[in-house]
């Protein structure tokens, strides 16, 4: 059995969905699909989760959400109306699209939660009335009736893996493929609470481990995974095959084929993942698995780059000679609700990346306010951008001078480095760079290590 | 003015305090002096340091102490006589070694930094008696009776800097040279508490700070500080001219011949620093100034590397993504009071350094006990040894490739990293490597950056 997992760009419209439906038409062990919502249909398109929250939020300011309301129902209904479906068969989807403004909910975070999952919720339904009407027996499953639940944290929610017993449940005797909107679950209080942005891959990798899948296909729109950004490189090498850590650390740095966290579940049960394309079904597409499995061998699988960074910099004499003194920050952090990702350090020096996705100006402010007054310190400086790059493989393992194979060519080409951090990870070398210099850089290190001229 | 400190094995004998004399009485502006404990005369020897500190523990054992009482009488003695002393001039040294045994301290903590501080106590009283017998005035100086006063850690104490004040009012128009003990102060309680080991450097930088002095001499047995360990280099370059930052991050991986927390108060103060050599007094030995008087500009000033670390490797898969998780590891480690030294972190991997001379098996076994509950990592390992070699120069400041000047000349000999940690600091590279590749690595470095062939 396999769950099949479309990606919003594979759902964007009628023409997608049929190739979707071929696909999963050709393999009756694509049982589980678990599907996003539309996604664009060209570059300036506007995803339906995006018009979702546009909607969330005229409704918190009460403002007239008459046009946002007829464009989301039109894209469900232009789906519809390319496989001729009748009109009164999206009667049930308008009236829900209607009724989201209405509902009371415990917050506004709830809402936004909502009103976001709707995009796939209602998606999951019509994709199964489209699937039964061209004669391919489908049903749509709600989270909620197979006990998908999550923590409180309304819009990036986590799995409580408790659910795992009442999802392996779902029975699978049935000749009927099962529809299952990705993004998000359920709180135990019954309210709706996505993951973060992407989280589809979260529901297809649960719903894989759960129901112990032989194959998690991850169908979106490239025929692989490739070693660089094509952005950066033109035609750049394909991985045939990665190992999950790699995975996990090439997306954490930019990699968005593959949500990050979706690694998890699949690693905890062993499931293989397939990343496909919905555009070229027959291309083997990457295969990310256990690393008993895999067979090349290559110094460097892939280089990532991300400029989502910022960094806070920090200079006070004796600074490690206190105990307790990066608690205190640690703790400044915690009371403003602050996740911090990497923190070198030097002997009076201390550098905190931030994912700066997550943090508003205000937070930063107030935060930089209550480090000047706490700690004292006799420089410090906030970088509102910065750049990191991975470079990962499993053969950098103990590989002695994998890091001079990316230091050489920078140096050549007279790029210099704010951050090198090697050693944490055993497959990876992490750098931190000045966003302008970060793709100059990825190009250097990938000619030199893929020797390409 | 100067403030000329001279460490242990320049008063290790009355031949050694002879020629310190010969220094002082040379140049009138070595006005004050201060002193430490007497050190080794030969390589067996035992530092009337640890002489006290044994003293110490018999006392607290209830031990015959006779044996260890008379050695350190005697090593006082034996100054004394070199000089021609009349032996009563030594009866109230001699009584308050007995009478130490005899006092109530505070806690065991406070016994040890009484013993030992009694080094310095004793012996700055007894140079002073030398030097006037010796037709050159003298006074001891207590630091109470200036008021020195530093916080509650009784043996790694740190300077009350209220005291500068209190310092500054040292009448400095007599013609007496004072003489003052270093490595410990007063606390409020009026209890004896001691620096660091070594951390007579840190008094003779507080008392050259205080008093404006005009240059900080520090006398030890080196007639230069050497660009790498000698036992590592034959003939290494000399340092002629380095900046406050480039000692102190020396100090920290290894360059013992200065206390690094005793760059401070020189930094603050802004008083230039000449290392010099006792046994040489007429080589111009190595000044540490602040960065606008360096003249020299080199790629490298100094490489040092130091095997007194440990390191604890933790990995738990979404490590990163909760808010607060290092937070609770350094609770932790603040419940076992236990300071750490870097924590460079992959994406779900997590290294800690400490710095092993502060810890004990017991403490590391329940820190890792804790840990290990509270944490519930993946896998938890404690690395018991850990090198760390430090490459340093305010010629790296912004400089392409320092960094391949380093990795290459590794490569090349095949010595592998455990750490690469560049960027949190602008003018050094640190790595992390296995204690028994230190030298070979740094070998490697020295040669390459230094062109040696």
């Amino acid at each position: 059995m396999k769950v099949s997992k479309f990606g919003g760009s594979s759902l964007a419209d009628g023409h997608q969905l049929q190739r979707v439906f071929n696909i999963v038409n050709a393999d009756s062990n694509r049982k589980i699909i678990v599907v996003s919502a539309p996604g664009k249909r060209f570059t300036d398109d506007i995803k339906v989760t995006d018009l979702l929250i546009k909607y969330a939020e005229a409704t918190i300011n009460d403002q007239n959400t008459e046009t946002i309301i007829s464009d989301i129902k039109q894209r469900y209904h232009d789906i519809a109306y390319h496989f001729g479906l009748p009109q009164e068969s999206l009667t049930d989807i308008d009236q829900q699209i209607d009724h989201l403004a209405k509902k009371h909910y415990r917050s506004f975070d709830y809402l936004f939660a909502a009103f976001a999952a709707h995009g796939e919720y209602l998606n999951a339904q019509l994709i199964a009335k489209v699937f039964t009407y061209l004669g391919l027996p489908a049903r749509f499953i709600d989270p909620k009736q197979i006990g998908l639940l999550v923590d409180d944290n309304a819009r990036s929610a986590t799995f409580n893996t408790q659910s795992y017993e009442t999802i392996a449940k779902l029975d699978l005797s049935t000749s009927e493929r099962l529809i299952i909107p990705g993004f998000f679950g359920y709180t135990n209080n019954g309210d709706m609470a996505t993951f973060s942005r992407g989280g589809s891959d979260i529901t297809g990798a649960i719903m894989a481990r759960a129901l112990s899948a032989d194959l998690y296909e991850n169908f979106t729109d490239v025929s692989a995974i490739y070693a660089v950004n094509p952005n950066i490189i033109t035609h750049p090498a394909a991985i045939h095959q990665m190992t999950y850590d790699e995975m996990r650390e090439l997306s954490y740095a930019g990699f968005a084929v593959f949500h990050d966290e979706a690694i998890i579940p699949a690693i905890q049960g062993g499931i293989r993942i397939n990343i496909k394309n919905t555009n070229d079904p027959d291309a083997p597409g990457t295969f990310i698995v256990p690393p008993t499995e895999v067979q090349e061998t290559r110094p460097v699988t892939g280089i990532a780059n991300s400029n989502r960074f910022a960094a806070l910099y920090l200079h006070r004499y004796l600074l490690n000679k206190e105990v307790g003194f990066t608690l205190r920050i640690l703790e400044i952090l915690k009371r403003h609700n602050i996740s911090y990702e990497h923190m070198p350090s030097g002997i009076d020096d201390l550098t905190i990346i931030f994912d700066k996705t997550n943090l508003s100006q205000d937070k930063v402010d107030a935060m930089l306010a209550d480090i000047a007054a706490d700690i004292r310190p006799d420089t410090l400086k906030w970088l509102p951008s910065y750049g990191i790059i991975m470079i990962v493989g499993e053969g950098m393992r103990n590989r002695i001078g994998a890091l001079t194979e990316i230091v050489t060519p920078l140096k050549e080409n007279g790029i210099s480095l704010q951050m090198v951090n090697q050693g944490a990870s055993e497959i990876s070398i992490m750098l931190g760079i000045q966003p302008d210099l970060a793709d100059s850089a990825v190009k250097a290190i990938y000619n030199n290590i893929f020797k390409i001229e």
